[in-house]
């Protein structure tokens, strides 16, 4: 088993590669190599057995699709783009990685002659408001963003490919991934993770938005699962239709702060200080809420079944099972 | 009022610019001169006080947009394209023609600085199979053909560059258009026009398909008032969701051929000779039937009533308000 990850640098690609390490298998089969692309150097993990090699560069640049692929790997998991924010800010970026780079690795494939299964990560950004309460998977995708607007470009071209047989891909359109390890960020979404994230560290966090606001959350580590199971799930069982809504969690940010009360105790949430920022409630208004998701679930694709679970999958993932505040 | 119509010398493009020559204005203002391009060249009508240009040539080759917008008309009818059939059997070419040619017309306008309104021809190939019975104007497109594929990505363009103030765009999704004037030709639609056009003229038509087959359909005359109606219709009305389904008329096989009686007997509709052909009756099936089309009826556009009116339009446009045959 041969193994191809664009944007192995990312945290999505990181915990995969983690992943991939630890299980050894992927479809029941040894992995014998390991190709990580990246626009910067992932980390090559030292893995017994298994090949490891590192690339990077630019995906639309001339000829480096090609290279990737001479190797012939038997999954491809394409999770390389540049995010929501920077999409947005510089055009010709957003536009050249997403979608010509998307393009590119689909048309090496295809001029190389093999068939690998190809798992692109698409995002429920390819939606855009209004919304009904919640989304069926027959609701058009009308993006608001110049990055749901490319993302959904490469599910068409995904289809089309899987389509005329050049190779056997599947789209899985992630949920907001929460809680997100790391620091604080710019993005609009950061709240999500940040009011969790924080005062799991005995940090302050700031919500700027009103606790009705609804949003569908999955955890690091069911995004990776998503991949895992999208690598191995039977395309004839997917159909045509090769672009999914994955589950996740739908909450109010009021009932994921209860959530944290019932794990962390009322002082980790005393760490949440509400500060509205009129820019991000329109922002986040724009957003989709709940989602049907009915063909991935009956596909096998499984999320956690509540807001407590994301919160312990952080803490088991990120902090070593522990907390540094409880009361 | 300048205008640039790309596929000029389509069958659309020539009754566009025919209709346009005829009216002398659009959007209220006198016409001052007309770029009409195609990959071969239009025929250049003789308009009085009308500067016409022909261009030939690639959209999709080097320079070949910039110099097309270089005279910056205040409305593009972006109609050029490869069809189905030619796009299904040369992958290559259809995505070079619909997708590259289209970005690149729509790059060119970006970077020429100035904001015109652009009409681009979408189609109703962007549906693909299963259906609801009426399909709403917020059913999912997951085309099963290239082309569809190609026109979905031209219309995720169209929105994006809107939305971000590039062009002022308005695509629109035409049913099958239906009388088709000319000769029969090998699309699996063919039979569509075939069996009305052929018995008008006293010519035998094959009809593959029971009659039971519902379909949706527009005249040609119907197609440019569409894209009239488009040229002047106000962006914001309109929102960010910038591509319409047209309306048409949905009827079974069984009803055009009723409506051929009607209008020219007994006589013409002996001319249909039943022959069922399994390999169209396939495609066919996977071919949307009737739409719901509600945006595009609130915001103005107006097909026939009837598919009486839609065999009177073709009598009265392509030959001369005159039936060779009528018992």
């Amino acid at each position: 088993m041969r193994i191809l990850i664009t944007g192995a640098a990312g945290m999505v690609g990181r915990k995969l590669v983690a992943r991939l390490g630890k299980d050894g298998t992927l479809n029941g089969r040894k992995i014998a190599a390991l190709d990580l692309h990246d626009i910067v150097p992932p980390q090559a993990p030292a893995l017994e057995g298994v090949n490891v090699a590192i690339h990077t560069g630019d995906l639309a640049a001339s000829g480096a699709t090609q290279r990737l692929v001479a190797s012939r790997p038997d999954v491809i998991f394409h999770l390389a783009g540049v995010v929501s924010g920077e999409a947005e800010a510089n055009f010709d970026l957003g536009y050249r990685v997403n979608l010509d780079g998307t393009r590119a690795l689909f048309d090496a494939i295809r001029l190389a002659d093999f068939v690998p299964r190809v798992v692109f990560t698409s995002s429920i950004a390819v939606f855009g408001a209004p919304f009904p309460d919640i989304i069926p998977d027959e609701f058009h995708p009308t993006p608001l963003t110049s990055y749901g607007t490319q993302k959904l470009m490469g599910e068409a071209l995904l289809a089309d490919y899987s389509r005329r047989g050049f190779f056997d891909g599947i789209g899985i359109r992630l949920p907001t991934i929460c809680v997100r390890p790391g620091k604080p960020n710019k993005a609009a979404s950061g709240f999500f993770s940040g009011i969790i994230r924080e005062p799991l560290s005995g940090q302050e966090a700031i919500l700027p938005v009103p606790r009705s606001v609804v949003h569908t959350h999955a955890s690091p580590r069911s995004a990776v699962n998503f991949l895992i199971h999208a690598a191995g799930i039977d395309g004839a069982s997917v159909g045509p239709r090769r672009n999914l809504t994955m589950p996740g969690v739908a909450v109010t940010v009021g009932e994921q702060i209860e959530a944290l009360e019932r794990i962390a105790g009322v002082e980790a949430v005393k760490l949440i200080r509400e500060e509205p920022d009129d820019t991000i409630w329109a922002i986040v208004q724009g957003w989709p809420t709940r989602f049907e998701a009915r063909r991935s679930r009956e596909l096998g694709f499984v999320a956690e079944e509540s807001f407590d679970d994301i919160i312990r999958a952080h803490i088991e993932d990120e902090l070593d099972g522990r907390l540094r505040c409880r009361d």
